[in-house]
């Protein structure tokens, strides 16, 4: 069974942009009017991230689902020799896991966004229309912000890499690749948003934010205001730094 | 082991008859007047079909446990030889898997209205009685209305067959037919219920909708209003369309 | 590795106990006065069922966990030949589940009370303080209030029934009698709660309502009211026919 | 695979330090200002323990992830005669576990501290901040308050030790010790919050109530009132008294 770098490409494209598009769906349903879900609150937030990942991963994979820059980083960082079986970590294979959820990420905020097209239609508050594409803080104090950052994506990434590869070495973990293991990152994300997302909104994935930010510039949407692009580099930035320490410490810590 | 169709028959009808008693139940529970759940919110309906689905699917092992056209469709489309072992892909299985799923879910919705009969003898809003038949938009849209549930359908359906069949060839996913799969298949329904079905409602299934508008039009409900057959295509043929684009999609990707 | 009818009766005890504690300080904690979850809703009810489910049979394993006569008659009248391997299914067996369940729900009862003592001696409303210990319909409506208790609990053992020895003994259906078994009664009961409990608050267990019915009518509870003994036949006599009706079409069916 | 004590005290910590970050950070969620989560309900802080239990399960596999004082003193008066292979249940390791579960508790409080400190900068309740640390029941009756903190520790660790070596020596009970061992311990955690925790708020563990109590009485936070060190003897004691009533009644139970 070899799988090739387009597999990957596919594979990634595919995860990511239904990772978006659920997830995106989830805000959207929360904060637009006409929807059925408005005002729920934040349980429907993190049980809907979590179930956006549960899907995302369940189809992707072939390419081990990442669907995140801070996960390929981190496995990167971390001394992983291969990806997933066939694709050693290399320049060639981050750069396809790179792109290819960058563009799945676009292509799900742009398809979420047709999905609740005649609720956009209704919305006038800008600022909610831009919390369904990418994350803002209730509270903006940039540095606190980008540790929020940086240590939800630490969590996030440091478990990945001890349930995964580490743990599974030890002999003491054994993890399906497919349900349970979808099911596990899921509830780990819902974790994370429900305990650690109260202050930023939890991006803990760099294209997952400025992606959809990009797509909230481009697209006409009626009475959408700033897409805010001061805040924009604190959830990539940070991100990719609590993916490159979770990968760092990962290995002394298992 | 011979699964023959009268078999598949009965377990195709039981448990669709299984999911829309539960699932009409969790509508009628929020909506109707009297009852333990009422206004609970969106959760109580996500989760709510989700356990439907778990249910449903627990009891329907022997026929693979479809429960919807759309996805006995998109199996069909995507060329798979038999749709559990035994039992080819042919008109005979199909109509089979069809017109069980059509009687079990016009018995399902009968069979929970009486479960609520006494407070559907209370309810005044014509519209929240049809709700918990079948799905309406708040925003009545209805290009976009048929894009949501077309879309919604293609990722139930396309989730299922990647897991299924195309994962499981491909070495990499292991789906336990028994607690685990069913628990999955809900865990991806309540998924899309909270993120893609704010719009419409999310029927993603044809029978689920146009059997209980055909037992709505026809049972005796004090405070009835039209069964708005006008909108009843909706959810008909988007999820067929959605079901045979994921057919069509599934072997490519996967 | 003998299982004795000493080991069952100790088990059945223990397990409902847990379930009954855990199940009334659920509702406790939804309606008395000073309790941290005061007013949460029915997700917390369903939910909170569905966890005392899963503790109660985490701990009773040893005797297959039924917590429930009405689970134990749908076992007998299925005709089954055993409860669990080396205990036939006969009058002493049958016996020993129905005392030890019923113990072990009026001492669950018991000690739940003690737990919120504090929030009890607080309470000044004789419905919800009766309410805490066991259901009662928001209509009452006899006839409709039976049908929804035997077909709620129609439900759960006809589940339960399938899932077990005749999924099993089809090959189709694995279940893994530790965590995930008990996971999957939970949902199960989980999901009947929110779908179907609306009515009747959802007894869908002779024991579990009528020992705890006791316990109220004989503790000396502060501003408690009537135990409303008019209506205990229903929660008792409707799960029993539910299990029966359950336990004699589960054979045909599977 | 030779565990030692070094490595049992660093996954112990670890695992801890999460529990504490989820955890608290899901109390602050919920009750700090301008957090996505405020007020949301008990089922934010049943849920959002559940996956901090989750989450430092999973990162603390090789300790067999104990993460309470009162599991290891269970474990310990149970009579079992290793807490992991190769690590005798003596007092070297039990005062490993200990300090280990100490020092990660806190500093788990710090880095949710640190993590919500913006909105601890708004707070202006001193008992919402404290209670962000740590336990505080709505109704203080010692006795009572005493109790529930002991029972709901009793039900904590005699399923884990049920369900553990018990449990699997009997060869009823199969437990994964990945993922479907974390979620089981989870989903123990969440109901017994849920069904038990409305009185005192549920501390269930020693260390997760006394070293954030410290923490909070160390700290410079604007606005904070007592750390109220009438009350901390009781989710110390209570906890630690249901750990060694568990340990020697579970080996008698199964």
């Amino acid at each position: 069974m070899h799988t090739t770098l387009a597999e990957i490409f596919v594979s990634e494209l595919f995860g990511t942009l239904i990772l978006l598009l659920i997830g995106i769906g989830v805000v959207a349903n929360e904060l637009l009017p006409g929807t059925k879900g408005r005002g729920t609150g934040w349980m429907l937030i993190g049980w809907g991230w979590g179930f956006a990942v549960f899907t995302g991963v369940l189809v992707a994979f072939k390419s081990g689902a990442h669907l995140n820059p801070a996960v390929t980083i981190g496995i990167a960082v971390s001394g992983a020799p291969e990806y997933v079986p066939g694709i050693p970590v290399d320049t060639a294979s981050t750069a396809t896991y790179l792109s290819a959820q960058a563009i799945g990420a676009a292509a799900g905020a742009l398809v979420a966004w047709l999905a609740y097209k005649p609720h956009y239609d209704l919305a006038d508050s800008p600022r909610d229309i831009l919390m369904t594409f990418c994350t803002d803080p209730d509270v903006r104090r940039t540095p606190w912000n980008f540790f929020s950052e940086a240590l939800n994506t630490f969590v996030l990434v440091v478990v990945v890499l001890s349930v995964g590869p580490a743990g599974q070495a030890s002999g003491l973990v054994k993890v399906d690749l497919g349900l349970l293991g979808a099911l596990g990152v899921a509830l780990l994300v819902t974790g994370i948003v429900l305990g650690l997302g109260g202050t930023t909104g939890c991006s803990i994935n760099p294209t997952r934010d400025l992606m959809p930010r990009l797509v909230h510039a481009v697209l006409p949407i009626a009475n959408k205001g700033s897409s805010r692009w001061d805040y924009a580099w604190v959830p990539v930035i940070g991100p990719v730094v609590g993916g490159i320490l979770a990968g760092l410490v990962a290995p002394m810590l298992f």
